[in-house]
């Protein structure tokens, strides 16, 4: 008998990994190891959480523990691995209640995802400050922001939840005015989040954009879309300091020629995340892009035996087929199956990533997928050369035609398509994935423009949008 | 100088090819003769604007003819084309006054359209039973289910409606049943909107399934949401006849035992178009699918100098690259654009279609591509392999997410994509581009099911339908 398949981390990629092989090879024992109380959450979720749009805490929850068990896993929670032997093929356990002991493997994933980055501020200990990137931050923003006598406890309904944390924070004054630095995904749906809970939101970005990734058209849209829904939205205002002891008093950031202050009481710093290696330091492992594990096309770092997956692990990018690293939902779900199918006697691909993204703002919907920023596209060796068009999402005497921006990036010399937005209030997001299609098959900017694309009244003008772009694209190109 | 660019039909194609040959090359004389008064309407936006979710007529027009005239387009309206002599290279134009004359071209393009096939039913001088093919018709349906009290003759504000038609049609009493003969997308669209109207409906379709080409799964969908909203679907019903003298009283139709009568006072028959040819009679023309004329990559016909676009032309299937006939919007356009670019020095590709089709039946979205029908595939030499999937179309915490279906089609062999169709009330339809370009593409079922597609808990779980659906596929393929 072989040595148990053991996995470090009991969400998105790890128990994705931990299913798929205990259902192709039912006699390997599978162990997971989780470090804290929670498993198999959605992170992303969590902003409709705690704008009231989702009811409980536990609907965020896909998998009980006790489901895990139903499918033969050994699942350990408060079991912390703060070191792997891989010339052993062992790793060293950490219990929470202090106890330490050894695990050996025969294969191992290593699945501990990310975690928020604070850049230079310091939330902790000081009532108000939040990151959001756990189930317990997100039940004591919600209870912070609920009015004392108003607050519900069982919207925290999960058993993992810190009570403890959630009673401190709904037992504080309700905040009137927050402050979200970071203009990202979290940010955005953040403010929609706490405007929809009534509070005065400021969203504070460093860049001169919002959502950066999106590039500028999408920026701007939401950055007007949030303006029009009473968000505050400063950008090019980089945040310098939490002001608060115990409890936040205020935020100081840059206003461009000096220090300002905003009175706040609440603050969510969502300046991105960071993936979790520490386990691995010391064993020669290799890390890659941001800082993440490095992993090949079957999700196998440098160390025999041992795979990473998920936010702490990079991915192959599709468009250049060069290392990347974009902590993603998708991606963790997918290259944990696929390893689960390979430790289980199937080898699998982990696949490529195009960066596909979506966001919602208010009413407006995001997408974007591939190379959209000029200096990233060149240093990928690219010659970038982008248009951005406005066209109708519908027939423009069908009611409920709305302004849909696309923007659109080829490299010059093969006219292939790179990159690739869209944002609008109907039904863009999901159009995106044409786009990711389209780009994850080589096509170039003339074969996008020939695709036969749908078209009915209700749901596209003749021309897609998304045609309209390659049309202009292509005339930029052959010029 | 050369002979002019003569155009046939004034649509879609006609216009789009004139537009571009002027665009291209200012110096070319371009003549567009058309048969009738309208130029340049939306034939898929009639059914809403019977409906009543379009205010007036002429929101569906498009061009104006000054515009036309703006564009240095000689535009001859009533000008039919009843002859054409390839070997001279001209044309035998009878005007709406009678007179007739030849009129020479260099490069000539047919685009004459379809018109609406009524099989053995006979609507001709029948009150209350109409064919919707055309603007005078659905101003003449618009008039006749509007109770004469009421009617606001400024619906049909067009200045090229048959005042005349719809003044007798609005002056007859109000209808209060009808029937829809034939279940396409027509059928499916003026259930609809003659339900709107507050009517009672009823539709035949003489096959078991709704809308044959989007597949069995879509037409189940569409059959019990048209029950859900009030219509009575008749499927395995074949229309025997349409009852009445002057005015329509009844419908039979055959109840799969003996011919049973329905009384209405309404009847629409949407069975079908078939191409315009005539013109072309006796000069060799090559005619192909549907009876409709054959053209090349480049729209041209077997006739020197002679193209053929729109309804009324064949086309080239992206996954056979054989002929094929699918008379849709965008191929009109497309086709007519790419011509006008040809034959103003530019050779430009018409493109392949891919049978991409989206329809709206109340507030199911449904889409279909490629090849779907199991005898379709196996003449097109396929073997066939399909599956059919139910999932969501949001993370299931996320509210408004609603059970999407997906259905994928492979070639057993290849493993190629060869069609889909995807059914849903929450975006699915502009989602059937994904397998649009999927498909155009040559992707095959393990490369779709590792595409990356994006996720955000709004707008999609974590695995897309499409990926849901590949994933089973996949499963079935590897048996």
């Amino acid at each position: 008998m072989t040595d148990p398949f053991v996995v470090v981390g009991a969400d998105a990629a790890g128990l994705s990994a931990a299913s798929k092989c205990r259902r192709e090879d039912p006699d390997r024992d599978v162990v997971v190891l989780e470090k804290g109380r929670w498993i198999s959450f959605a992170y992303c979720g969590m902003p409709y959480f705690i704008e009231g749009r989702i009811e409980r805490l536990s609907n965020l929850l896909s998998l009980s523990p006790s489901e895990v068990d139903d499918r033969g896993i050994d699942l350990r929670r408060g079991h912390e691995v703060v070191g792997v032997d891989p010339e052993e093929r062992r790793v060293s356990v950490r219990t929470a209640d202090g106890e330490t002991f050894e695990e050996p493997y025969g294969d191992l994933l290593v699945a501990t995802g990310g975690r928020a980055v604070t850049g230079p501020f310091d939330v902790r200990g000081i009532d108000g400050a939040f990151t959001l990137h756990d189930m317990d931050a997100a039940a004591a923003i919600d209870a912070y922001v609920a009015d004392p006598e108003e607050y519900d406890p069982d919207r925290a309904d999960a058993s993992a939840v810190d009570r403890e944390r959630v009673d401190h924070n709904a037992a504080l004054p309700a905040p009137e005015t927050a402050a979200i630095v970071g203009g990202g995904y979290v940010g955005v749906e953040m403010a929609e989040a706490l405007t929809g809970r009534g509070l005065d939101v400021h969203l504070f970005q460093r860049s001169e954009h919002l959502l950066p990734p999106f590039g500028e058209a999408v920026g701007e849209r939401v950055e007007t879309e949030l303006a029009d829904r009473g968000v505050t939205v400063h950008t090019g205002r980089p945040v310098g300091e939490i002001v608060g002891d115990d409890r936040i008093e205020a935020i100081e950031f840059d206003d461009g020629n000096r220090s300002e202050t905003l009175p706040v009481d609440l603050a969510v710093v969502g300046v991105g995340i960071e993936p979790n290696t520490e386990l691995l330091s010391g064993t020669g492992v290799e890390l890659g892009e941001g800082g993440a594990i490095r992993t090949d096309e079957h999700g196998r770092t440098n160390l025999p035996g041992v795979y990473a997956a998920g936010d702490c692990a990079t991915a192959i990018h599709a468009v250049t087929g060069e290392e990347a690293w974009m902590p993603l939902g998708l991606t963790a779900n997918r290259s944990g199956r696929a390893i689960g199918a390979t430790v289980a006697g199937d080898p699998t691909p982990v696949g490529e990533i195009a960066g596909t993204a979506v966001v919602k703002a208010f009413d407006q919907e995001c997408g974007r997928v591939g190379f959209l920023e000029e200096a990233a596209a060149v240093e990928a060796g690219f010659d970038p050369v982008r248009e951005t068009i406005t066209a109708g999402s519908r027939s423009g005497y069908y009611p409920g035609a709305a302004e849909t921006d696309v923007t659109l990036v080829a490299d010059r010399d093969s006219g292939r398509l790179i990159g690739g937005s869209i944002v609008g209030p109907d039904r863009a997001a999901v159009r995106v994935n044409t786009l990711a299609t389209a780009l994850e098959a080589d096509l170039t900017v003339p074969e996008l423009e020939r695709l036969d694309l749908a078209y009915a009244p209700p749901f596209s003008p003749v021309w897609d949008p998304i045609l309209v772009a390659a049309k202009v694209l292509n005339g930029t190109l052959e010029k």
